[in-house]
């Protein structure tokens, strides 16, 4: 990154105040170039992706020094800022998520996604207070360093469809999106909610930026900003999009011996090589 | 892998016998595993396309040792034979080629692609005498773990375009044939040559199996198999052709913020949680 960290900080702070950020998200750093060079101002990574390129299913299944490291290869890729998605970051204590978001912001990453499951059928969500801290203890792990990181505070009652209904889901969304900005948190995100009626609800009583994922028949990104949303990210759905292009690839390869699959989106040698230049 | 590796390495060779093997190149543990789905009884790995996806160019430029990591991630993802894209063996040294097939043997590859190309423009091939030296070394190391590696022997009159005419290049191709299968290769490799008259005299004149790189434009597996080759490949092709499909993807998703191109060949969450099912 040619700027320095906080300075590429402070302009991934501002895009995400601006709203209407649209966000893409790299699971490598073919990906990450792929696209920077279509001209999106900052990049986000995606977990899911990221195990999935390393033959793993979501859900901290990937070891953190492996993902760490997958964080920095899509850093050291690409010019712009990159947000890291780090799950839960890793552990369950405060300790805990400020050592993994240390690491990731030594990796070169400017903001961070952290959600509150706990990955439990029990108690599937951290405590609010819990979860309070371990963001103040992101906050400061990143200050330690002098970056004012964008804190996207995921939070999963959506996720995990909680509550006896929409109305009890809705107030829990609430209370949670706004103790985790009152814990120093940017944004509030909260996948996979797409219906733009419950988004501009959730906009006025959280009353601080919502943030969304892009699932295949969601609403254009226009009417999600409409509702409230000030940024919505592609999550791991590009990713998918690319093994179903490969597996329509492959069976096209395999069932007709031919290359027109092939073919039809080649990139090109000479473009490949201008793309992954050195930096 | 299940099987003992001596067991796959036999059924690879046995594949490569039989004829008609259309193998196609992984880049990450995601592509292997498609290929794998699609059925394809093989999977070959793509050195330029694990370049690309580690944000580097193709040509040796990624550390040995990083190559080694992406070609055992490889491995482990699948359960079918999986043969390494060595290029030219991380190292000029007979010995030295003999510490990379030791590695990569380890990962459990049960073949490789070694190539002749020096990356000098001065001397652009290793001496035939010398590339036998270092084809039978990488046979030895393989011997030693009791492993038969299929041994794909890359010569590059083709790809670099040597020789005055094209008789020269052919008859280049034809003595460096010979000669690698001499030293203990078990197939020639001669990309991009896509010309099934080529491809005939070559066959005819080295008198052993011939082996292609698919590419835009080329016939199909089935001329090329009628014209003499044993094996053709995709290389680094399906992954130049996903990262076209992204560069189109990402245009589509940044130009009209809607998830068309998303949608078109989404993968599906359920089926990404299948196809990762551990092993």
């Amino acid at each position: 990154m040619p700027a320095p960290q906080s300075s590429a900080a402070a302009e991934f702070q501002a895009m995400n105040r601006a709203g209407r950020l649209l966000l893409p998200n790299a699971w490598d750093a073919a990906s990450a170039r792929i696209f920077e060079a279509a001209g999106f101002p900052a990049i986000g990574t995606t977990s899911a992706g990221i195990a999935y390129a390393n033959g793993l299913r979501d859900g901290q299944q990937i070891a953190p020094d492996a993902m760490i490291r997958e964080i920095a290869a899509i850093v050291a890729a690409v010019r712009c800022p990159v947000t890291a998605d780090i799950e839960a970051g890793y552990g369950e204590s405060a300790d805990r998520v400020a050592e993994t978001v240390n690491a990731v912001v030594q990796a070169g990453a400017v903001g961070i996604n952290l959600e509150d499951s706990r990955g439990s059928a029990d108690t599937p969500l951290f405590d609010v207070a819990d979860q309070q801290r371990r963001i103040a203890a992101a906050r400061a792990a990143g200050d330690r360093h002098g970056v004012r990181l964008v804190i996207n505070a995921r939070t999963d009652p959506f996720m995990l469809s909680l509550g006896a209904d929409l109305d009890e889901r809705v107030a829990m969304t609430i209370e949670r999106g706004r103790a985790y900005l009152d814990a120093g948190a940017d944004l509030v995100f909260v996948p996979p909610l797409i219906d733009p009626v419950i988004v501009r609800r959730l906009a006025d009583a959280i009353g601080g930026p919502i943030s969304l994922m892009a699932l295949p028949g969601a609403p254009p990104a226009d009417e999600l900003f409409a509702a409230g949303a000030a940024r919505v990210s592609l999550g791991h759905t590009a990713m998918l999009a690319m093994l179903g292009a490969l597996r329509d690839l492959a069976a096209s390869v395999r069932e007709t011996g031919t290359w027109t699959a092939i073919e039809r989106t080649f990139y090109g040698n000479r473009e490949a090589y201008d793309l992954f230049a050195p930096r």
